[in-house]
């Protein structure tokens, strides 16, 4: 049977991947790194980013060892209890290593991310001096690096550990057991996404407020000492957050899908828990061709060469998952029911759909072209305040349409599932895992994409900082230009993926809890404990948000203290004579953020426990009222989750472009070029400051915050239950 | 037996509290009008809110006759169908007379509010010219006829309604259907709010964007030609607006709660039913007194003064209120429970400190004597973009402690009731509603110090555009900043009294759902279309506060170019030789505003309809999957709305006293006093301007928009039950 190859075919597929990363990554080295004044700065950026990761993976690990020790203790004391008895034997150092090596996966992931990029961008940089092929495809090949390395490692995780642990003898108990890789990823996720959009944006903030707005010096000045903590922020903020965040997403679905899987056991066996596996390690294949495809030509526009790797990527990854179900959702001998295959397919194209729907939602927000970008530059004629006002309104109105997207594709995958299986229990649920899994196939390539963008802005930086003729400088401007589009985009593939990914995860705690518990729960708002669960859950994202803002700012603030003071003691600096102190600047911001980002951090992972705990003991009359709240926590917080993040990203988004808009030049006042330096352009300028830490903080780290909700609820379930 | 003279008191006590209100008019008309040049502008004042009133009104009345329609419609289409049957005979005419009644009643209670506030301003600004004391009582006396008349309309509206249905006969089915008189409230309610918001926000974003910043002329100088309308303003938007508001809410809590009542019918009899007429009646008794024991000592802080009238409402009331406990809330014979009252009791207390913890966390998040406050103001020296960053921040913060605050309330409230009654069914609900009753009792006097905001606002406004002496400018200053205060105040007891009602009236959904159908349905967001229907819900609240400020925006464009077409055609406005022409830009928001305010409500009232209906045919698998989506959009809708308020209404209240902050001459850098016209304060003055929107039309607006989702579904239920 096909079924017994799954797990070394996956496992395989990844070792390829990671060889074919090492393969690129060598690749990318090996180009030229340019002239000696580039690569001057690209090492300073190289040494700040790696001060700043090992001092940050430092405190995470701190972390990390006190949540392992604590998962650890409460499974082991409990591990007679019928709840800890009833997820299997081992239970307790199952968990706990689960969530070690996902932490440790999750690191690894962000810091691979994060070193092939710190060296990409010097020889992005170096290329573009001799052709726009050339340095596109390096920054779109160390971006491939990362892309492929997160998801390999997350098939590695889950995959190895399903093995490890003996899964294909004990499908019951084992995918109970691997939540805490999941859970792990999360944790590591949540803090490098914190810490680093902290950095970015506080960096940034922090070196427009001083150079731009108080000396009037241009961006990536060299005489500004904060540029390159600015350049460093997009290498830890964008780079390592961005692949933990995406390195959980395939983690926690992967585990959640598997869950589900149980449910289906009778009709499709161990195939239905290992499809998920399987679609993605296809999904990877897919990805390696899909990057090896692009180039493009020195006339062209690069973001059409990125598109057509995206679009070979869908397809091949849509053979690839119509393999997976035709191969694997294969009805085992004696199974009760008849399988529709073609309509599990089908949910499978609903979720690349959804994923399509979302980037060109995202497009429309965040885009010049289109009317939403536009009215904010319009508003920005009177002021900074109607430029906020219009952009706070754009942020609100563009949840509308991805919540109809989502609504609408979780309805039919739910209906898919139910008419593939005749309405088999469980076959709903299964066909929204499905729909996220066809969304989550090309992942690696989105993921590439993203990462394409720091190195190119850095490349952008580089080139700047080192003075290179004007004809360079406008070929990086171009791969900048298309890097801030992908990066807008992996934001809206990312939330996208969340809220499909949400509703698997949920199920899956549910599926959790009557496994344990052996009845089912629902999630009852009318019950008042449920309904103050929910509640709890929404006001947690925006106090979260709360934080989150606030870190960028106090971060920001030292950062403004710091330059103001090297220019005060210096005159030398502003004059051009001597060098500012960029190290210092540098050291300054990681303390910062390393010190914002611990409250956020463990708001965000304490509130849940809290609340589970709470209602376990207080909640009025019988019932699993403790894991009900905790689920409606996760529940109205995912909504308002998705919500809030949608709010950020496409918000600060809309701000950065309305602002571009009008230095383009394209923004007319009464048929008169209106452009940079004018009073709606200085207006467009505090949009643009606002929309900083709410696109890249506060935003991003919201999508961890959803997910890290379902796995730590998933984790600690047993400790809900009565 | 007591009971059957509740129905005769608490119409005694409302139609006294109307004599009352009409003697506190008459007694404020007769006071003295002050000089001719105070005269002339507050007749334009007057001129101009009664034309936008009856406008208004207009628009209005046509939007209603086409929801009675539609409501008579339905409702006679299917009199016969079962849903509809098991409401009682003559459902269909008496839903729909009750809604007009209570459309009636709400355009009635904002016009008395309104017409009583025009004609206060002049006079207290005539009265400030001798006495501080006799300023702040004609200003609360007037407020307090809007207040009284508010809350003895509710109750002459539901009480009458119950006793002309026959509800003392026939208590199972009346009560479903007065909800009608609920929906009509907050259907008035919701457009007032919406039209009256945006008109005195656009007004005043407009005369401040040309008058301030471009022409550079003060607040309420009379060269601005928006100056008019921006007085206007205070009174459509608050008076009129808020008074529709809370009459909305009095009367849907009455109804809920009377619904709430039949479930203990076997207990308490009529008196559970009628506890909350008479618990509110003696609420206004209360109020009367409190109104009347203010006076104020011409050093004293005014607010000091109101105070001690807010106090001996409140001890007035928790009397009143323990006196209804004991009267009403007795066991019938042959009562099945033992029924324990001093747990009612502390229900009712519950709810009161409720009210106090309210209005004391608002304080702590808008008044500038507290951190986050002066924190925005600190973050206002880098700039505009650092104290939006801030203001934003501030507001998402500030929803943890008012959350919090209604979690504790509404899990001791449940279990009060439980407590009181041994768990007999619907007593942990009736212990909500029995807060919830609490929380209203001083609502009248709430209402008083409110419409207290814009009359002296409108005084000073009056003072300084005559140009009467410093002195008398002094006094309607102090008079002023305590009519902020209490604006802001009342803003979030409303919001909490919101929360706190918004779980009975769910509760009373579900009710109806359970008399209609025979069975209880849950609300359960593990189902998919249960969970769309929360997504959904959360979702209308961020479109509905996008259109909100977005409609402010645009009604402002208008305002600004006019305001300039009349400073560019006529010099001699800006000159002082020539009058602007004021009558032309009240006219012009007037349009503006009412233009802007249908699509909002609108997507309000077509939202729960559009989806009850949607879920009811389209709801995968059986039940009442019509009935639960709506009931989870209410509900998850209710959660986001809560905490969006709380974020608009508090961001817009801290920024705009970060500006005061600023202005007072108490905010240092370095031990400098940075004051009025420095850097600081323009970057407050930008935050201040977002806030307007946020603080006075989108934040009160979801208050009524909270309740609408109640009353609408509520109405609108047997429409979504299979």
């Amino acid at each position: 049977m096909f079924v017994e190859n799954v797990l070394p075919i996956v496992l395989g597929i990844s070792v390829l991947s990671l060889v074919v990363a090492a393969f690129l990554a060598k690749h990318v080295l090996a180009a030229d790194t340019g002239k000696p004044e580039m690569r001057e700065i690209s090492d300073a950026i190289r040494e700040g980013a790696e001060a700043f990761l090992s001092r940050q993976y430092r405190t995470i690990a701190l972390l990390s060892v006190v949540a392992a020790a604590a998962i650890f203790g409460f499974y082991f004391v409990n591990r007679d209890v019928k709840n800890i008895a009833e997820m299997g034997a081992g239970t307790f150092w199952r968990v706990t290593l689960s969530f070690v090596i996902g932490a440790l996966c999750s690191a690894v992931a962000g810091y691979i991310g994060m070193f092939v990029s710190i060296r990409a961008n010097i020889r992005t940089a170096a290329a573009a001096m001799t052709s726009l092929n050339r340095a596109l495809q390096i920054a779109l090949r160390a971006g491939a690096v990362s892309g492929l390395t997160v998801v390999a490692m997350s098939l590695l995780g889950v995959g190895g550990l399903f093995y490890f642990f003996g899964g294909l003898n004990d499908y019951r108990h084992v995918p109970l057991q691997i939540v805490g890789f999941g859970f792990g990823a999360s944790f590591v996720a949540l803090f490098a996404q914190l810490g680093g959009g902290i950095y970015t944006k506080a960096a940034d903030v922090g070196a427009d407020l001083v150079g731009k707005v108080e000396a009037g010096i241009p961006e990536d000045d060299p005489r500004n000492p904060a540029v390159v903590a600015d350049l460093v922020g997009d290498n830890v903020g964008d780079c390592a957050g961005r692949g933990a965040d995406l390195f959980e997403s395939t983690a926690a679905e992967n585990v959640g899908a598997m869950i589900l899987g149980i449910a289906l056991f009778p009709v499709f066996g161990m195939g239905g828990i290992l499809f998920p596996l399987l679609a993605r390690a296809f999904g990877l294949l897919a990805t390696m061709v899909g990057v090896f495809v692009v180039r493009c030509r020195e006339d062209e526009d690069p973001m059409d060469a990125l598109n057509r790797g995206y679009l070979v990527t869908t397809i091949l990854a849509m053979l690839g998952f119509a393999a997976a179900v035709y191969l694997l959702l294969v009805p085992v001998a004696g199974s009760p029911v008849v399988v529709h295959r073609r309509y599990l397919l089908l949910a499978g194209i609903i979720g690349i759909l959804t994923a399509y729907a979302f980037v060109w939602i995202t497009q429309y927000y965040t885009e010049y072209k289109y009317r939403p970008v536009r009215s904010i530059a319009e508003a920005s004629r009177t002021g900074p305040a109607t430029n906020i006002i219009s952009g706070l309104a754009v942020g609100f109105e563009c949840t509308g349409a991805p919540v109809i997207v989502i609504s609408a594709a979780l309805m039919a995958a739910y209906w898919c599932g139910k008419a593939a299986l005749g309405g088999a229990p469980g076959s709903g649920l299964y066909g929204t895992a499905i729909a996220t899994m066809g969304m989550l196939a090309p992942c690696a390539y989105i993921l590439a994409m993203d990462t394409f963008g720091p190195i190119t802005d850095n490349a952008g930086g580089i080139i700047e900082m080192s003075k290179q003729p004007e004809a360079v400088r406008q070929k990086t401007d171009r791969l900048d230009s298309v890097g801030n589009t992908t990066k807008a985009l992996t934001k809206g593939y990312a939330i996208g993926s969340a809220a499909l990914a949400a509703f698997l995860l949920f199920s899956a705690y549910l599926d959790e809890v009557a496994k344990i518990t052996g009845s089912h729960i629902g999630v009852d708002l009318t019950k008042v404990p449920v309904f103050v669960g929910g509640l709890l859950g929404a006001t947690l994202v925006f106090v979260f948000s709360s934080l989150a803002i606030k870190a960028v700012g106090n971060a920001a603030q030292v950062v403004i203290t710091e330059v103001r003071r090297q220019f005060k003691e210096n005159a030398g600096i502003m004059a051009g004579t001597s060098k500012p102190d960029y190290a210092r600047c540098v050291d300054i911001v990681t303390v910062g953020a390393l010190r914002e980002m611990v409250a956020p951090g463990l708001l965000a992972v304490l509130a849940p426990v809290a609340v589970g705990f709470l209602f376990k003991y207080l909640g009025h009359g019988a019932g699993q009222l403790g894991a009900e709240s905790v689920a409606a926590l996760l529940m109205v917080g995912t909504i308002a989750g998705i919500l809030m993040a949608t709010v950020m990203n496409n918000g600060g988004g809309a701000w950065d472009n309305a602002k571009k808009y009008i230095e383009s030049g394209e923004f007319k006042v009464d048929g008169v070029v209106v452009g940079k330096k004018s009073e709606p352009h200085k207006a467009a300028v505090v949009g643009d400051t606002v929309g900083d830490p709410f696109k890249d903080t506060a935003g991003p780290s919201l999508h961890v915050l959803i997910k890290l909700l379902s796995t730590i609820t998933l984790v600690l379930a047993p400790l809900f239950i009565r």
